[in-house]
């Protein structure tokens, strides 16, 4: 399958998946039948070229990477902005990556639209419009016989919403349960072996893992809108941010470690959610003291971990990195994967050609 | 689609199996697009009867819950052997689930091969022929057109197989470790807490979770038997039995199970293999001390976890149940929604009509 790609913002995850595409070209042609072309990138300060015959993605890479302007590319249509790239190029696939206000959403929420009312499927890894929006996007999609993946929202490229949906297809997901967020977890592991809070942040904040501004990690705001995204995607239950009861980890004290050190456990953030038995939804995103016998206990500094509790199989847990240039561009490969099965299966509806026997 | 099932074996998995199908018949027609029948069930023990109309499976559940044999079945042809319920009835899916010697694969080999040189797709948990052959029947299958599912022959339903050549697929796979024995992990946990060796076996015996000769288990030869699938079908390098270096559990004694708590360190019987630099393989059971702060040592009971080390995502850990009746009867529905999307995808190769645009 031939798939036309525009990049829609080109930061550090956009350049990762470029990456991975460039080093797997033969293995996707080869595994996956997939021969990817990428047509145009616009960003917003690095400008925007076009090319309905592909890009030379070295030499983009190479522009970007020495901070160049697309300008510089010597060939090309230059200056179409993000909505034109979306709806006036060859580009059948939108890789929505912008800067986003993970609030509001915007504007990557206008872009993904834009790009489903156009019939282009869309693959992200843009939070915000997956919090506000995830079912209503998936229904846009739907309407639009088009795909629109955003795996990377979760756990960066380790399976979360992919490993819900496939894998453990055939269960019936009652709840789950886990380590969403990295820093906070990096902070908790160092203040196991004795830091203050405040000395474990300046590292974290140093190492790159927290911002400036930690408060949409410490405070638990981003492991709440993943709450929001795997409720509405997985457990198949509207939820607003404001549903997740919500309390960070900035309260927690040396003496709180020690106290359940002393007990046999260890304080995670944990994001949860469970649908109740009148079909209601508990979320909420809180320290908690996990006994040491827990999967989720054994997962120490930036790793995240999520386990689905499942009918058939009780509790299944996954464990793998949640953040990282290459590790957030590999989510757009999944979804890539899955957006060409996606198409196959529409292809074959359409075509009318499934055998079957009876 | 519609599937047409024979159950070769009518033991506590198919017995399992059964129960799923019945309990999920609307959500398979739903969400999976599958409509499954029983036409025939053949046990060496139990009888055999065949109806290529269906059979009904709830009556065929309560005869064998309540020790009698198929023969009491009311309707249906009776006295069909294994082979004579593969190759003459109008079932296309055989599910293997026999009672086999996991040294020789037999009779559930000879079962598997007859299925799949008859142009029928296969299903089993049926570890020895696995073990034994898997890259063979994989190729057989694959000769034939047919499908040779197995997932339930490492991590029982706990989704191993499928996790590393789909979930994570674009990845490429360089090696894996786990803890692939449920038993010498039970006892293992048991011995944590006081317990001796002796003491913690015959807990697990009374439990039903150790066999009278536990051999197979404490011994390691369970999970050299899944290392050498793991090893052959994702690692895809031969690797026979023999090449497994191999130590139990019986040696571990409460002494050293005290020096490793000292070290913050903790037993686990690990399985693993990795892909050396001249790309042999290097695979070993055996028990490791394995730190705190690694997510195998916060996976205690009888609980598994596989950790599959990965060129994009470094290292991606699942944790989930290894065995059980209901939990390894899931391992053939996970198998049968692969089947489906396997005979999808051939249709839609013969048929031809897949778009590609460029």
């Amino acid at each position: 399958m031939y798939v036309n790609i525009a990049f829609i913002g080109y930061g550090t995850v956009a350049q990762g998946f470029t990456e991975i595409l460039l080093e797997k070209e033969s293995m996707l042609k080869k595994e996956h039948d997939l021969q990817v072309k990428v047509v145009a990138v616009s960003d917003i300060k690095k400008s925007s070229v076009y090319d309905a015959d592909g890009l030379n993605m070295r030499e983009i890479l190479s522009l970007v990477q020495n901070g160049k302007s697309l300008e510089d590319y010597p060939k090309g249509i230059k200056g179409k902005n993000s909505l034109e790239t979306i709806t006036q190029t060859n580009a059948d696939t939108i890789i929505e990556v912008t800067y986003t206000d993970v609030k509001t959403g915007k504007p990557a929420l206008t872009h993904i639209k834009t790009a489903l009312d156009a019939g282009k499927h869309v693959l992200s890894t843009n939070k915000g419009p997956a919090v506000k929006q995830a079912a209503e996007l998936l229904e846009t999609a739907r309407q639009n016989n088009v795909y629109y993946g955003f795996e990377g929202t979760v756990l960066a490229g380790t399976p979360a919403l992919n490993l819900a949906r496939n894998t453990l297809a055939g269960n019936n997901i009652m709840g789950f349960k886990g380590i969403l967020n990295g820093t906070t977890n990096y902070i908790l592991t160092r203040m196991e072996e004795g830091m203050s809070y405040q000395e474990a942040l300046k590292k974290a904040q140093k190492l790159g893992y927290a911002e400036a501004d930690p408060t949409g990690d410490v405070e638990g705001l981003d492991a709440a809108g993943k709450v929001v995204i795997l409720t509405n995607v997985v457990l198949k239950k509207k939820l607003d941010w404001s549903d997740v009861r919500r309390e960070g980890i900035t309260g927690i004290t040396p003496d709180d470690i020690q106290k359940a050190k002393n007990q046999h456990m260890r304080w995670k953030l944990i994001g949860q959610a469970e649908i109740q038995k009148d079909g209601s939804v508990r979320a909420s995103v809180s320290p908690e003291k996990v006994p040491l016998s827990d999967p989720l206990a054994g997962v120490n500094e930036a790793i995240n971990a999520l386990t689905f509790i499942t009918d058939e199989l009780g509790p299944v847990t996954i464990v793998g990195p949640g953040a990282g240039r290459r590790e957030t561009g590999f989510a757009l490969l999944i979804d890539l994967i899955q957006m060409k099965d996606y198409r196959k299966q529409k292809d074959l509806k359409e075509t009318g050609h499934l055998k079957t026997k009876n």
